[in-house]
């Protein structure tokens, strides 16, 4: 359902912000670029879709994203090559996943043509806030609001799907030591979890800031149920390599179906690697760490690309893991990384460039 | 972690819209009365606690709770006796549940004294918004939401605490017919399924919509690991009556320990009821319909006060429930309406009167 207005209409700032940002310093997620993308929903419609300024937005209080949580985004990134050309990764995946987490919390799904066409748009338009090198990129937030005002717990009628871009560096830096749950969750069988819904996250801080005060930075979720299945952690899903099997558990109602992990699942079938999507079961891990067949733990998401994980604990005891000189860790960023900044060929078709002219 | 700063600050409308309110015909939830309370958390303190004038405020679109549901919020009520006094119910229950909301949702907790004692003010100053009579009554929305902007999943480091009110009348009206939840779920073990979270709301609105279609009005949660055991409903806990004897389901992890539930839990010791706090099996419910013990489904909650559930669905069969002349549903929504509005005594002391000079 589009409004019949559905011409991009594009409101440039005056002068550029890029020059005052230090983008050896940036901290993830904290500088916008110039413009942003804003369409509204309303009267059963998405109204005309809009490129403007970055800036504030006057709301109310009682807008319904603030009270019941009716809220989706995504994540994705822009590469830049040696040559300036932008690079999208996948982008379809998003625009496909959101509209999927869209439906899971009442939210009308978004026009795949007025977002792809934004996405470049915006790009295309704050492309000098995209540095070259390893590591950098711009950060695409694309998220959709409950915006009626409203303090009844009922789907909105209003909403605002919009896009930030957020110039950003390598997300975690250096190795990562996981906590694997035992008491607390993230999701439910027939709950939101496969869904990008922001309320998993917010509800993710608390137990994250436990682990984090026994030095671990993240946790890896297992299942509600009974604790028994190693899931995925708060912003990854995760690689267990046991010998020379990579694998990673099966997407479900709690797990967030990732395109880096799909991606890697492609790359290790590319690769020849033996997969295995399955449920691995935490006494498995724990009996592959003592005998020495667990090699590798990573993690995989758009924010960090792979993190290579040093460590996990479980019950008070730490399980270290040693750097493999033939890490599939390092080989899948590797060639991830190639891919997207348009280093190597692209077997997949999984590069879209974004048209800069 | 108070400011200095923590006299409450007011800045009071010019004239007030009240005599633009058609009281008769409040849509719930959307009309808000002439004052807001607000007080903003940064840099590790509360700030000054301020009421002011009910109207929009400007944020950045990338403040966390659109991304990441960090956010929690209340639901109570003011009530006006014929004599234009104005009562509170429990308002401490409902300060100490946000606290505990809050901690669950990493935002940090908000101090009691200033609570009540903007609780106290706002209702004061809006008193001529609450019109008497059965059903009408001012709804209090205290909530929380994450103001730091920043796309990346870790709490914030801003938050706002604000209070709006809305004048309404009562929120179901008739008897309500509910689903039984089957294959979706509200929340999880060891999840925020005992917290106002907002994100535990929009989450129920999908399913909800699916059960609406099917002609119920609301979804009654079963566990999500087996959907065998009885929950709550949406904004309501459930109480079951089977023979002569009360039962409802024990709060946890997934189940929001309800006011209105737990003042029924005592109205029903004072009348001599003989209750059973336990978990109640689908299949229990389905035999005890079947074999007509089961005389009474109920909901209680704050904005409903107490619901008569008429019909539940489970598995394409609708069960009716026949009207009982000794109801108990009729029977605490009087106890707690004539405590609620200075009718009757209040022996439990959960009456609290505004300062209305
Ligand atoms: C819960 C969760 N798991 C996994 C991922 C990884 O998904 P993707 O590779 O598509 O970024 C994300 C998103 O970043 C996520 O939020
Ligand atoms: C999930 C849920 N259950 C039950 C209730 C009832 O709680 P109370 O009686 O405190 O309003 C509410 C709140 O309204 C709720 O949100």
């Amino acid at each position: 359902m589009i409004n019949t207005d559905s011409t991009l209409h594009i409101e440039k700032v005056t002068s550029t912000r890029v020059g005052e940002v230090d983008f050896d310093n940036l901290v993830f997620g904290k500088t916008f670029t110039d413009h942003m993308f804003e369409c509204e929903y309303k009267n059963g419609a998405w109204q005309r879709p809009t490129i403007k300024p970055y800036g504030p937005m006057l709301v109310y209080p009682g807008m319904k994203v603030f009270h019941y949580g009716q809220a989706v985004f995504e994540g994705m990134k822009a590469y830049k090559d040696e040559n300036d050309d932008v690079f999208l990764f996948r982008p379809e995946q998003n625009l496909e996943r959101i509209n999927k987490s869209s439906k899971r919390m009442a939210i009308p799904e978004f026009p795949k043509e007025i977002f792809l066409e934004a996405l470049n748009e915006l790009v295309r338009l704050d492309k000098d806030w995209i540095q070259k090198g390893d590591g950098n990129s711009l950060y695409i937030r694309p998220f959709a609001i409950a915006t009626e005002v409203g303090v009844s717990a009922s789907p909105s009628k209003e909403y605002k799907f919009m896009i930030l871009l957020s110039p950003v560096q390598a997300y975690y830096k250096g190795f990562v030591k996981v906590l694997i749950a035992e008491k607390y969750s993230r999701s439910a069988d027939g709950g939101v979890g496969a869904a990008k819904a922001a309320g998993n996250y917010g509800a993710q801080f608390y137990p994250t800031s436990l682990a984090q005060e026994k030095g671990f930075q993240q946790i890896i979720w297992t299942d509600s149920n009974e604790h028994k299945y190693l899931e995925e952690a708060g912003t990854m899903n995760v690689f267990f390599r046991i010998n020379d099997t990579l694998i990673t558990a099966p997407t479900s109602d709690r797990i967030l179906d990732g395109i880096t992990r799909k991606s890697i699942l492609d790359l290790a079938k590319h690769n020849g690697v033996n997969v295995d999507v399955r449920k691995l079961t935490v006494s498995e891990l724990i009996a592959a760490a003592e005998d020495g067949s667990l090699k590798e733990i990573f993690g995989a998401g758009t924010a960090a690309v792979v993190s290579f994980i040093s460590h996990f604990g479980f019950k008070d005891k730490i399980y270290e893991l040693k750097e493999q000189s033939d890490s599939f860790a390092v080989m899948f960023k590797k060639q991830l990384n190639d891919i997207q900044y348009n280093i190597s060929e692209d077997p997949f078709g999984w590069r879209k460039k974004v048209e800069l002219f």
